[in-house]
């Protein structure tokens, strides 16, 4: 099984990842995870792979490209663990989700002369992907040791904005504390909010915290866009006291 | 087979959900209805599911989860009919197409003490839709036999604005009288349209009325966005004379 | 195989699409493409088309669907050449990617009397996919030999902004003359802009010109949007020097 993680869109760069696996394996089964991460956003897909890899079968492969150095000099990675394996450029996507596991090996890519210098998805990481679900990852590379490490800062009570999704919820990295009450610091703005169970328990138009489904703390609105009110991006660190 | 129809949009969740049927029934064939239903609409939801079932085969389980009330007191539903399964929160999103079957019994989901509050999709809904596909549809909870029944509004001329498509088509529940010209009235606004039977028949810039692939009245301009003139929401009363 | 390119976007008519296939043929293999071609913008499907039909394997069936004579008196086409085969509306949409493969029979499709005056997708195209897949071409209507053929421009050194990308890249259907440095011309507005081998060795806030995954040129920012500054439409002249 292949899951795919990419910033591409809705677009047909994904659709053309599948022809190129579906070309050299038939009967893969392929799994959209998300291709609706922020352009060039590896904070968001580091999120979002760390929270989710979990619910796929042990042995599938997640291809995951967010890419800004694609065509420079930055490697391009197999990951085996215990339990999965990942393709990825070496950007750090990947490193908050390796730490949960054990590694195994790492092997860097070979790109060929003749890739494309715009579109590893295609040309490098879903070659890998495919073949890797055949069970040819060692025919990838060479083994390396060292990768990029990128940690989503979290420090006691601040840590970051790190996705927002269609409904406008602004998800942070950050734990409840058990409180009723927040104070919640962003961008230099302090706003008072309170703690609730679930969207129901909220009054209209108010901003309230509430445990998101990775049981982190969540800005959100009942029945509208918390983020419609903020304007907030990824990236940007908040504080809860 | 397992549908899936929700208001999640492009992001992970869907593919989370996908994630967790598939690790149930790894043979599982998944298909996408549709995603981009409005957030929290329910209507909307009714309306596609209502016009939509019938193109997939006897013994599909359809997972729809558009669920104001996730994580509150709202029962989650398993819909046996003589052709179809259906889960889904009991809200009245199912009632429309749960009409026009035989209801052949109605579970109410056991919602574990670990499932987020904010995420029945994947904790709930993909679980109970993954056992029915394998055919453990007796084991997902109790038999029930009352359910929220949402209708939408249709009385005489008067009906709903039930969806707004991708083209700006502005979609009715309402069946065309078979006239050329109609007198509309939307919000309190009146207009008159003209009939066409395809959009190639219509003037350039013209809002026209058109049967749409449901049989009812849609609001079409050609080559443009109807609703970037008129700018209505799905709910929205219409009447036609 | 069947790989569907559509201008339909993220709502319910790809999906349903999807259940009149797999009622017909429940092992299909689907695959999108992409479904996020402008709304009726035949250039952008036959640039998508034209350039990625190869990377999926030989007997799979292209079904296309961007239709503004949807209903009226165009042709449905189903093309049959030494590789591939093509469903499709006959506005031109097939003649780039036909001009590079022989083609062996063109039929044209049969329109049953109840399909909709507005969703062949549904009703012809999906159905006549299916059946391509399952060995049925002979009888999906009678041979023909002309159809229309649309180029997509390029005389010398013009030619079309043939697609513009979730990153905002602005991509043309011309080819790198080998220089560091051109001269561009849209609109009438000039441009200088250096060519970069890839987006790392850009400076930032600078509009510059890169190779493309289809090796023709693309105005491109360094982690930006290009076309947030130019605001162009597919289909527009360009000019390099």
């Amino acid at each position: 099984m292949i899951i795919l993680l990419t910033d591409f869109g809705p677009g047909e760069y994904v659709g053309v990842m599948k022809g190129v696996i579906l070309n050299l394996d038939r009967q893969a089964i392929i799994v959209d995870l998300c291709h609706d991460v922020s352009p060039q956003n590896i904070i968001e897909a580091a999120w979002i792979l760390k929270n989710n890899y979990r619910y796929f079968s042990a042995g599938a492969v997640f291809c995951c490209v967010v890419d800004p150095g694609v065509g420079a000099q930055r490697k391009a990675l197999a990951v085996k663990t215990d339990t999965y394996y990942f393709v990825a450029p070496d950007n750090g996507l990947l490193w908050e989700t390796l730490k949960k596991q054990r590694i195994v090996e790492i092997r860097q890519l070979f790109i060929p002369p003749e890739a494309s210098n715009t579109f590893h998805g295609r040309d490098v990481f879903a070659v890998a992907a495919a073949k890797i679900n055949q069970g040819c990852f060692d025919d990838l590379g060479e083994i390396i040791v060292e990768i990029e490490r990128l940690e989503l800062h979290q420090h006691e009570r601040e840590g970051l904005v790190v996705r927002i999704d269609r409904f406008g919820n602004i998800i942070t990295n950050l734990r409840s504390q058990g409180k009723s009450r927040y104070s919640v610091e962003i961008d230099g703005k302090k706003y008072q909010m309170e703690y609730y169970p679930n969207y129901s328990a909220a009054q209209d138009d108010e901003l309230f915290l509430i445990e998101g489904s990775h049981n982190t703390l969540e800005i959100s609105l009942k029945n509208g866009s918390a983020n419609k009110k903020l304007n907030l991006k990824t990236g940007i660190k908040i504080e809860i006291l």
